[in-house]
């Protein structure tokens, strides 16, 4: 073996190798890779802007955030190695250099990234292709046999769907609607609606959104072909679909045909101090309830449409995200069922579907028992529930999650691995509550703990009834679930 | 009377009226001030760069920000009339102008806030001075007799603990110690401490702000005479100290002797993307646990000092923030209690004290049995306690509360008055799990709800020892505790 020349060290936070030439722009990473370059994208941080240069990237390195950062949750949905929030290094995009104490590295090098161990390292390090041989689809077989908890995924696109798929996924947990909007051509219109003065303007906007999420969804339900599809609602805040820096923001407006000073203005009232607490989730149904009523239109014709198409009956989930009130689900389920209502009128064809939510907020659990008067499931968001029962961002934990680490603070990142006993409590009294009014309500786990062992030991423990990880996770997520069941059995 | 012109409206965010002239900058306001003219400062918002502006308004409005801004918070200490967030407003910094819709206003134009209402009026608004009568003692008196509840201040400098004590408060329930920090002499030492490369610079630094936080702490001892007095550690991130505008940096830098590179990577490194839930509270104290002994030393230093003057034992309790393990607070006592020995050993004098936590996550409160192993006493931080239970940040909260009021999601905004059935039953959960372990462990509440007449009621039921409050809600505090005495007393 030769000597691994280790540069810096980071969170692993997408599985696998890969070796390339450093960029640091998304246009190198395109440049290059279509004269047939590998690289490796290396950034302070990613943003959706980055997106082109990610796809055409072996695979990516950031300065900063968390498991949880764009750049992590990016690159294990596209199956792509990951270092984030390698926080010794620092990247200058001007000189396009990166730098390490004393070793700076320019474009062009040829670095390697192991994203299943953090590190970042010199030169092109040899490495062994994963084979998946008889003896694991034979393993396979038997874990499905024993595993009580059904092993869902989170995707949005249906090359996802099916790398899932083919990975044993039994239906998608998590389809975050908001990664649809990203796309080329789509983001334009997605601004259009964000920059609008009036709700007409921003209808007509969303008008022409409703055919690209219509055709999405009708992809989805294919691939899934009769398998619960659980579909969330948009998310984010608003902000993230609109650049930030002075040079995007001209250009943005200049292809919008609309004033710079406009679109500024627009970036600059939508500012947040606090974004992951901000005006998101059903909070952004709720100031624009005609935002959610185009995505249950898509959902409710593609679902008539797919079902056509395949013979088989799509069963949708639409789930609310960030629900703390019973009341922000009333409403929101309102608009829901009201749309459902107009389509099988319209079409004169039946839909059957649930409305459910998130549970993210330290308070929806607490709540659960009157939310499940209105909701028919939940899933846990234990990313947000994390980052709010403990206080703390998971993009911003990275630099103070070391030091306790390393005084021995605590033992296990609790963003990697489910905190059971603070965390894990509120799962506990949300199940407890939200059966006590609603006996059979579905429950699922989506956050990034529904891919880790010891957090699905903990999902069966409370008698979930699925987990939901990404496509590259499904077949660790199966295995762990027949491992917690053995477990309890030998009890 | 005169009509009432209104310009705009925002958040009655500290209670009282003032005229002035309009001024949008800190300077400014001191420049019209020292020539005798009375001037409202308006801003975006406020930030400690305006503490200077401030102390020379009759009155602020922001706007942006909520209830808790800095504006309103800083205001209210103070005494001085404010209305924040008022989302209508656009304020021009260059060509020095407010407007509202077509309405624009200059510098020295005559306006009127009232931060009872919330209002903004144009010109002198005649107004009444409110004066506290012998009737008003006689009741007093009265409800002193009745309530169960003591009535504590939030308070840092002496004038507002005198102020608390002329209104009859019964110690400090929360000294925020970072607001010592902001004044000039100081925030240059503090800015020297945050950009040091290692401890031992640090270390020098804090060396320098011992004996100006010594000499704070004699006084508020001196002035509270061996009332109660809860010390919190310093709690927000480092960012907060420093400067974020190219030119602030530049000029801060100069004043530093230090390159401005050196300052802005700094500032950019510290930057968080959601600084309510990033490296603050405990978290400094186990990063950098040299502040927190910095601090320790000089209240055990200050109530020897103080005790021997007044001749009253002074037993500070010493509060440590945003604790959500017990851990964490084991961490920081060790550092605490290690240098109460060293002190007592140093002068052969003997201090009385406790170590407690905020109450502020939602794990804190469901993880309080065992934290109240380490913790001597509990306060409630319920405006952080409502952020993070809620997932809502107070000072974005305003652009969406405003839908949730409007379409009747909401009754009543949370960060005024406690959510009892959710962030309440935090509230809840934490005191009988704390007394499990600790039967007597001291309660108290030291959130902005602690002056709001139907969250102290929710304190009576649930039987807290004591609310803490602005010196100028103490009266309402204590008239408010005696009526909900009265209320348990008829049921």
């Amino acid at each position: 073996m030769r000597e691994r020349n280790l540069v810096a060290r980071g969170l692993a936070a997408s599985p696998g190798a890969a070796s390339g030439r450093l960029v640091f722009h998304s246009e190198d990473a395109e440049a290059f890779a279509s004269q047939g370059s590998k690289v490796i994208l290396a950034r302070l941080e990613t943003s959706p802007e980055d997106i082109h240069g990610m796809h055409a990237a072996q695979g990516i390195v950031t300065a900063r955030g968390g498991m949880t950062s764009h750049a992590a949750v990016v690159a294990r949905g596209m199956g792509m190695p990951c270092v984030s929030g390698a926080g010794k290094i620092r990247i200058n995009y001007e000189n396009e250099t990166l730098s390490v104490g004393p070793v700076t590295l320019h474009k062009g090098d040829v670095i390697t990234v192991d994203g299943s161990t953090g590190e970042v390292l010199l030169g092109d390090v040899p490495m062994q292709q994963p084979e998946l041989t008889g003896e694991f689809s034979t393993l396979m077989d038997w874990v499905d046999k024993i595993r009580r908890l059904k092993v869902r995924c989170n995707a949005e696109t249906p090359q996802d769907a099916k790398s899932a798929r083919d990975f044993g996924a039994e239906g998608i947990g998590l389809c975050r609607t908001e990664h649809m909007f990203f796309e080329d051509g789509r983001i334009a219109t997605m601004r259009e609606m964000i920059i609008a003065d009036n709700q007409e303007v921003r209808r007509e906007a969303l008008a022409k959104l409703l055919p690209m999420q219509r055709a999405d969804f009708i992809e989805l339900f294919e691939m899934m072909a009769g398998m619960p599809v659980t579909i969330r609602l948009l998310d984010p805040p608003l902000h993230e679909f609109l650049p930030h820096e002075p040079d995007d923001i001209s250009h943005v407006a200049k292809s919008l045909g609309v004033p710079s000073k406009r679109l500024n203005n627009r970036v600059q009232a939508l500012h947040e101090f606090n974004p992951m607490l901000g005006h998101r989730g059903c909070r952004l149904a709720i100031t624009y309830p005609e935002i959610a009523e185009m995505q249950a239109r898509a959902i409710f014709e593609a679902a008539i449409e797919a079902a056509v198409k395949t013979g088989k009956p799509v069963k949708p989930e639409i789930m609310v995200p960030l629900v703390g009130l019973k009341e922000e689900l009333d409403f929101v389920k309102a608009r829901i069922d009201a749309m459902a209502a107009g389509v099988m009128n319209e079409t004169g064809r039946m839909v059957d579907y649930t409305v459910g939510t998130m549970i993210e907020l330290p308070r929806a659990a607490l709540q659960a028992r009157k939310i499940a008067e209105t909701a028919e499931f939940f899933s846990f968001g234990t990313n947000d529930l994390t980052q709010t029962a403990y206080g703390i961002s998971r993009d911003d934990a990275s630099r103070f999650l070391s030091d306790y680490l390393r005084t021995g603070v605590i033992e296990q990142d609790p963003f990697i691995s489910l905190d059971v006993e603070g965390v894990g409590e509120l799962v506990e009294i949300a199940t407890e509550r939200g059966r006590l009014t609603r006996p059979g309500i579905e429950l699922g786990i989506c956050g990034e703990h529904g891919g880790d062992p010891a957090s699905i030991d903990f999902c069966e423990q409370v008698g979930l009834d699925y987990v939901s990880c990404s496509p590259y996770r499904v077949p660790i997520a199966r295995l762990a679930a027949a491992q917690a069941t053995l477990k309890r059995q030998a009890q």
